[in-house]
């Protein structure tokens, strides 16, 4: 990798952090700035504007974290235990968090969605990439016959995410990891009663 | 109401739909003074800080949608009907918002764990009731022998808060309200799973 990249990189990764702590309105060019240990002119050479800093931060930001799911589907067959998998693997990232300040789909999905059309796009995007994975790996299950087939794989991908980014936001709140424990319960006889008798 | 007082609600409810639709960090003593069509000092006649005016703003907004809540469970008996008429209104309030930009609970805590812990602990007293109507409901469910006595109120108010508030966060992000009907659908038949036969 060139100096230019390398730095471009670091750019991108320290931005990542503070835009999924402190949200994109929240974080000004001095935090990133102070982030980097660059001046703004190191920054504006590789980033024509702090909008498309955020969109770059956010992408690496949801590419740590899909990879992560990519990693632990190889080691997981069968639609029921994939779908736990997901489940886990979310729990997981609350303690070995893939990027620092949450998950951010679900932080960027709140600020965007009523003031900045072009990340709520990004959003949007990497949403659909999540919900397609729950989809394929339920419609595999109901081809297999492991899952009923009636189940809708929309509806268990609205549901899983849903449960997940809310107990989340409570486990946020209260710095209490119960809440997220409650949703893998929950969500793990869920995914039991798909199963096909 | 003086006209002091009525000058200082007027703020405080201008300033609440702005908060909620562009976050804290996002909304200038500007975008207040444009809502209000106050100049800066007819603000500050009122509230020391931008903090002091977030501050009431949240509670005025938390206040617009309890009172939905209190209002709703006087026209319901029994624990079953009563937990369904929870999930109703969190649903029916995406229709008829009782405040602009979704619910207050969910931006702001999202916005608030990282960055402002006055505000969090706002959020998590808010969140505190909500867990606590539901709690009560659930515990004289229990009492009465309509709910099953192995039930935890606790989960019970994770589970509902989780699901609703991720799934609001879907239907914001694509302006469909296909998810939180799924979250309905799913959360009416987790209740009816909760009553003792």
């Amino acid at each position: 990798m060139t100096k230019a990249a390398d730095t471009k990189l670091t750019i991108i990764q320290r931005a990542a952090d503070v835009f999924n702590q402190q949200g994109y309105a929240g974080s000004s060019m001095a935090d990133i700035m102070q982030a980097t240990g660059l001046k703004k002119g190191g920054i504006y050479n590789h980033f024509a504007s702090k909008d498309e800093l955020a969109i770059a931060a956010f992408q690496f930001a949801v590419h740590q974290v899909s990879r992560r799911y990519i990693q632990i589907l190889k080691d997981h067959q069968g639609a029921i235990a994939r779908l736990k998998a997901v489940v886990h693997t979310f729990v997981a990232n609350l303690d070995n968090p893939p990027i620092q300040g949450g998950c951010p789909l679900l932080n960027t999905a709140i600020e965007s969605d009523d003031t900045h059309p072009l990340l709520r796009q990004q959003v949007q995007r990497a949403m659909d990439a999540w919900r397609k994975l729950i989809h394929r790996i339920v419609d595999t299950g109901v081809a297999a016959g492991e899952i009923k087939p009636e189940v809708q794989a929309d509806t268990v991908a609205t549901l899983l995410i849903s449960t997940l980014e809310g107990a989340l936001m409570l486990s946020q709140l209260y710095g209490d990891r119960v809440h997220i424990q409650r949703a893998q319960e929950h969500l793990n006889d869920y995914i039991d009663r798909l199963q096909q008798s």
